[in-house]
């Protein structure tokens, strides 16, 4: 073998030339010895965000309604229209008489909601109506449609896989001929028959995502009163419960992971760190967010803040009042392909 | 083949000495063509066994109240004291003021309310209240007594599966130091934190039985409502519901299957046929079993009935009212161990 | 509390005749302290049998070939033909050109071979053949037939559920029309299916039972050989190794489990105990088991040995030579329904 | 509410300035009706890379062996070291008496030998051997280092989630302190003690990766000769095998599917599309890949081929030799997170 003295430079030409590259160049950028988020972490004030939400009512037209969304837009992603490296969120606005046509697609969508009665999403044509502080999710690949029987503005956050299912290649869309999916219940019907630790008695297929697909903040908030009144506060987190599927006692859907915190007031929890990004809003209280190396943020309600993976930090309520935290995160993607990782304490 | 004059007798005395005995005596009855069990279906009145349940109120004092119960014994299986060919069943009474000295055993038992008001069971020292129409789990190896507050009789229907148990010799029993094992908290507080759609963040090894211990008939009749309502009808079993473990989606208890059934007025479901052997009871209404080969029986509230694995049967709400039956059999056992077989229609 | 002169004796009379019994008279009985096995441990001599079952050919026709096996009836279970509480145990012979007729059963079943060439066991239409150390399973409701084709007898062991089946009330039995299950291919093709750490692309159901139903004791052996030289020596059981499902890495059988040990020479093992019985019989060497509170037993190759549930013992395999031990056991019931229970050293 | 006529421009700078944008200008480019890769489907012909590998072998160091790989750029990925959307391939060379230093990563790795003999790769100090057509897995976090003990080139394919790992950001790395780590035992001990459907007694949490982590080629080839002597032959994919984990059944790595086909001469599979992309290389034959929309491609041993996600495509063994391909994609993760589909025929 005698091909001494081949110029560097020729060599990676000749490789380009052949759809290939020296890995030597780039190992250390590869394989980094840990995560390295391009996403920041990032404060969305309600207060500023509300009024251009209210704004956009006047620039998009009932018609389009399902498109009127302000996308949260992590600084640290350039040009990507993404909150996390692999999640989406975004603002929602309804207003009274307004619907979002019927569609579905592979993207796995939360809704949670922050102001506004008389909204609902209803999913296969069964109604969920929407209250603040209720989590619904619309399942992947399922029809779901959106309306305002109030008579006042409703506003919500949407959670989504977008950004991984795009990376993966996996998204689907597809539009219903009718505006609204044929009506067959109400989500509440659902939960009495997943929810009350009852079951079909005939197993079926627990599918990716949760039968149950209406959380109410009233049963969630009241779990989370018995957990204090128990004195069941995790180190961590506080009291924290998380939306789960009765089928097969998995994340309530099968790409993102949504969980309810309620911190004590004057306590301080421990520092943790995990490889999943982490959105959170508040529902009650002025949380703050300890991140090391960062200005801790005081938070009002509705308020939207991302954790990027890997970075150690804590959240406490302050010492007048409790505080509630809303949280969804990729954490399920890094359990089911064995990447997840935290560190405590 | 010529057989060298060894006599048959002498052969089986030869054998028996050594521990061994021919196959071709008994083959037939060792691997029957199907099953014949020696249980037959019965009834037991409640009319007729209340009466003696309080007079044995009067026979057994209230240290012994644990031990206050009335055994339904399966008029064809001779001299064991058995409902069923695996399972075991009865009717406790406790007077206000007594209680049950707190033990635990590797039997898993189930409790049905069938009357009185003040009654409780506490496992671990979490209390569960007793209503009519609750189903209550004591967990195998729990710790677990009962007590009376009210201030009349309470009765209920024990089920537990201790013919299995005997059967695979794995029967371990612990009495506690204290009659009353320390209070910790409620059955209530358990299910709002496994009961809601809702589990703790942080996953757990699942065990063998459900940690909601407690399903109020409260909450099982309105999801019952729910199924009627919604016109989801089993058309064997009518509106159907099954006690689960949230943390699994599998039954409450690992050896016992339990679920309770609302027949419609007027609904006529079609016969079926399992492996598995059933106990049920009635909550509301007078529903009539129908046999094969056997003379309907009608049912009165607190009857409680036994229908024998493999017999084609079908149990009628009537024409005048619905009807709710509660039922628990072993078809988690034949189903784990892959010989649970049904024939619907 | 004033007892208002009820005649005990006059009650249960009463009782009795409502098909009811006190629970006070018989409670300890039903829930004990801890097992007390009706088995007992019991040694069944190859030297003796051997000529028993011999005999047994000259006794049994060619046509009731299937039905030539002597059962091995354990002296502490009075009237049944069981090995164990829940097994049961056979010696089969089939002499050459013989066959046993097709035929299928809800029973699972296990082979293990003892002596012999030629014979074999087709499952479905796959044939298995058998030589001295091979496991081979006939699943439940599987049809299947045996045959030898050497030229002298083939002796194995049977080893089935038929006594849990039995409790259960699940036992159903077919005969095929045909005495031979048209062939198919054979058990050798199937591991190298299922075998080889490698698996069909598409998942299909696990089924109850392994795909594999045969596992070559030369293969089995060489795996022994493996974790020997590799030092892997489990305290308890020495080097072992477990018959596995490869689909979902459950044991091979439902009802059954099934393994072989290999005892280094002058090791001494820890005692241990737990809830299952087992039954064994020895491949190479001649080990001694020690039994609490038993006279210890030295083992000949091909004798079988009972060790009931709950006792604490140990094999050894003496100073001379390496003993390997093939062993089943109800284990895996005990695990599935929360009751397996161990008490290591 | 009256901001009435703002300018659109206006309100998109002013929800820039809050880090917000409108969805309504970007919604059909995040929610398309079906997938679009970026990656092209692609050859790399290995008689024109062979020889730049070899070349590569001068420009770097024997210290620097780990680093000596070509990595397979998409044309269709601009500026990314990638061969699909989710996953990474390179050709890596080792001289005789080089090794490539120990080191572990959270990303899960494959190797698949093209040439040479005396290549081995170590896992936690389990030596495996590498010969041509052995499948080898580096475990995510496992230490793991490569050499050459022969007297010429080793050459192979290298897998890894790179690209997956780094959009989770869940990348880690570490550098062993020693060259080698300590030698344990072989992969040949190893698959003895899980890929000959034994398992070890006692269960173990199955982890995310197999514990084998050596599939050889023998083995393999052999397990498809089975299925195309037993008529066993998939409609779309030929004879068909799945690395697997013979713990649960599941893929042998838990973000990367491989299996191995065999195509028979004359033989002419379905059209299928799946949303996952598969890498592809040629082990024996000189199959053809046709593609919708592309000119079909003829491909020789070990060249390398990409087939984009959701593409419609078949391979053909040709008229006069059988082909066999060994192909790895990212199915997996589309199948754990509920977002796999496939089109057959």
């Amino acid at each position: 073998m005698t091909t001494t003295g081949i110029a560097p430079d020729r060599f990676r030409q000749q490789l380009s030339a052949l759809n290939a590259a020296p890995l030597w160049d780039v190992l250390a950028t590869l394989v980094p010895p840990q995560p390295r988020s391009n996403a920041v972490p990032n404060v969305w004030r309600w207060a500023q965000l509300r009024p251009q939400l209210l704004a956009a009512g006047e620039l998009i037209s009932a018609e389009e309604a399902e498109r009127r969304v302000l996308m949260l837009c992590n600084p640290g992603i350039v040009g990507r229209r993404q909150v996390t490296d692999t999640l989406y969120a975004g603002l929602q606005l309804i207003h009274p008489g307004e619907s979002a046509r019927a569609h579905r697609h592979s993207q796995s969508a939360l809704r949670f909601v922050l102001e506004g009665e008389g909204g609902f999403t209803s999913v296969d044509g069964l109604r969920a109506d929407m209250r603040r502080g209720d989590f619904i999710v619309t399942p992947s690949w399922k029809w779901h449609d959106h309306g305002n029987d109030g008579d006042g503005p409703v506003m919500w956050l949407d959670g989504l896989d977008v950004p991984l299912v795009s990376f993966l290649q996996a998204g689907f869309r597809e539009e219903h001929e009718a505006v609204r999916f044929p009506a067959r219940g109400s989500a509440e019907q659902v939960f009495h028959r997943y929810g009350n630790g009852l079951l079909p008695l005939e197993r079926r297929d627990a599918g990716s995502t949760s039968p149950i697909f209406s959380y109410p903040y009233e049963r969630t908030r009241e779990s989370l009163e018995q957990l204090v009144s128990a004195g069941e506060i995790d180190e961590y987190r506080g009291a924290v419960v998380r939306y789960a599927n009765p089928l097969n006692g998995d994340w309530a859907m099968p790409s993102i992971g949504a969980w309810m915190q309620c911190l004590p007031k004057r306590w301080k929890p421990l520092h943790t760190r995990s490889t999943d990004s982490v959105v959170l809003t508040v529902v009650e209280g002025t949380p703050t967010i300890e991140i090391d190396g960062e200005v801790p943020v005081l938070l009002q309600p509705n308020d939207v803040f991302v954790v990027p993976g890997w970075r150690r930090w804590r959240a406490l309520a302050g010492d007048t009042e409790d505080a509630v935290i809303f949280a969804y995160s990729d954490r399920p993607v890094h359990e089911k392909l064995g990447l997840y990782r935290e560190q405590l304490g």
